[in-house]
């Protein structure tokens, strides 16, 4: 677990991971959403007689969701493994991961397909060639629905045409602190792009996390997209660099405090719920960026909030866990890996 | 400083300090209350004269509290040499304090003279023949106010008869966190004694300290009125220890949590007030004395309780701090004296 984040990419102090995700649907079959089980299984197998054709040395895991216990479905959620949605019909849905963790194809989520790449920090064009590559790849061997009008075509209108999500994850504790998000989130709007929390739509920020992606998947063109986006996350890099900056020349007090006592929660505490982990994790974070704490990797602190979440911790033990053994057992892992 | 408080006693798991306070007075002057400065200069002269006839290897200081800066003034009463009455008159008022610490003799607090012994942990019995000693040589070469009815003769009422005022300071945390700390107080004023905090009469209890003392001082020999007291504060020492025991065992883990994230804070925070460093040096005594934790005395941290007053930190600098100045100051002095 935690392989996709190996190796460091382009400004890790503010982007946590890069993600770009396809939408396809397969002529010849109902949407997800009216399958039957019959249907979807003929579905699974053409795909996966279609990945069969994959060079020897590419290695795929399939992974039928009603095969996971409940916990490990929502490990492979809290891991950015698969979408909420892929576990909604666990009877029709499954999913093809690849070796290096980097890559899934996710079967009757939403859409027929979903391919999803996700690396470490800023990396849009290897997430854009990558998942570009796979998408030939299985158009090669599948028929696609494609509307010469309207491009690809997908269950739900918002995706239509490119059927391209691209998303950027990024940290963002000090625009949060001085209280600039808000008018951030309203910006990105009006120009097609949403900021999302840690676990996609609907899900809260925790940890200053945001995942900024477009809105807008018909009209334009995939590097067209990808362009803007990526514009925008650097707009959010200097942003986020120059308001840490100020903090540190106009409240550095106030703010070491704030960032050296979570390092001594973190390091001490024997309970503590995911919510105040990510907090203080978000603020350690804070700390490595500002050179106040040194000896730990951006990625490692995102691999621990990952490592936190309560579907990590339950599968830890062999039985269900209350709320309280679950705090216990993520203060010793956050003590264990926070020198 | 903190030199009365060098070696340890008995019960310091739970017993601070013992402190025996015996009020005098001189025949043919006036009360503090009412007297001049010439009269108080006369009485003071008076009393230093008998303090000459001391052996040479017993040194003390002499110390005027209108020699003193208003900071170093509190710094006394912080360090538990005088009483915040004493400086009410600084004009009036003066101290003898021994070499070694452990004895005060306060000259025109409210009565005329008032001998106080203080020693680390439990130790009433060498802490009433010390203070007898020295009363019995201030009475051999001058006059006390004496009267065959009422005993010694005093300002206030409550004083009259021995003078005699023992203490005890505890430290409570598990009767305090249990809310047993009212009862107990209750049932205290019911046989005669009073529960103070840290610094006397009207001061709140901080750090989970109270001061155990005698209200009555007449119709009650000097050795009665020490034993009732030392009986009670074994009572006490006991009824702590059992809560101590009943949380080790039933609340283990919210106690282990409360008083590691206690030292966590303690060791790592930029900024403290001396409030919240009072509640996590408290707590980390109870871990001390629950075993939890190790390396470090419970007379140190006691140290350090005096330390982090707002009157020991400001005299660290040449100039008035402002309270954030003292914070960090504060927070500072911890994390170098805690490991």
């Amino acid at each position: 677990m935690g392989k996709w984040f190996e190796g460091t990419g382009l400004e890790e102090d503010v982007v946590v991971s890069t993600r770009i995700r396809i939408a396809r649907n397969l002529k010849n079959y109902r949407f997800p959403q009216r399958m039957s089980i019959d249907e979807s299984e003929k579905l699974t197998q053409e795909v996966l007689n279609a990945m069969k054709k994959l060079p020897r040395d590419v290695n795929y895991k399939f992974i039928r969701i009603n095969s996971l216990s409940s916990t490990d479905r929502v490990v492979m959620i809290e891991e950015h493994f698969i979408s909420p949605g892929l576990i909604k019909k666990p009877d029709h849905s499954s999913f093809l991961l690849r070796e290096d963790e980097r890559v899934t194809i996710m079967i009757n989520e939403e859409d027929h397909l979903r391919i999803q790449v996700l690396l470490p920090n800023l990396n849009f064009e290897a997430g854009w060639k990558l998942s570009s590559e796979i998408d030939d790849f299985l158009e090669s061997h599948l028929s696609y629905a494609f509307d010469e009008d309207f491009g690809y075509l997908t269950a739900c209108p918002t995706n239509v045409g490119t059927g391209l999500r691209a998303s950027a994850m990024v940290h963002i504790p000090a625009l949060a602190m001085t209280g600039h998000i808000d008018d951030f989130i309203k910006g990105l709007t009006k120009i097609g792009l949403t900021a999302r929390g840690l676990y996609g739509e609907g899900t809260k920020a925790i940890g200053d996390l945001y995942q900024i992606s477009n809105q807008m998947t018909l009209g334009e063109r995939e590097e067209e997209i990808i362009n803007k986006l990526k514009n925008v996350i650097y707009q959010i890099i200097n942003n986020e660099r120059d308001v840490r900056n100020n903090l540190l020349g106009k409240r550095k007090n106030e703010i070491e405090d704030k960032i050296f006592r979570s390092l001594g929660l973190l390091k001490y505490s024997r309970r503590m719920s995911s919510t105040e982990a990510m907090k203080h994790l978000s603020n350690i974070r804070l700390g490595r960026a500002m050179g106040l704490i040194k000896d730990i990797d951006f990625n490692d602190i995102i691999k621990l909030m990952i490592q936190v979440q309560p579907a990590n911790i339950q599968r830890t033990a062999n039985r269900q866990l209350s709320q309280e053994e679950r705090d216990a057992i993520r203060a010793k892992i956050i003590r264990d890996n926070i020198n």
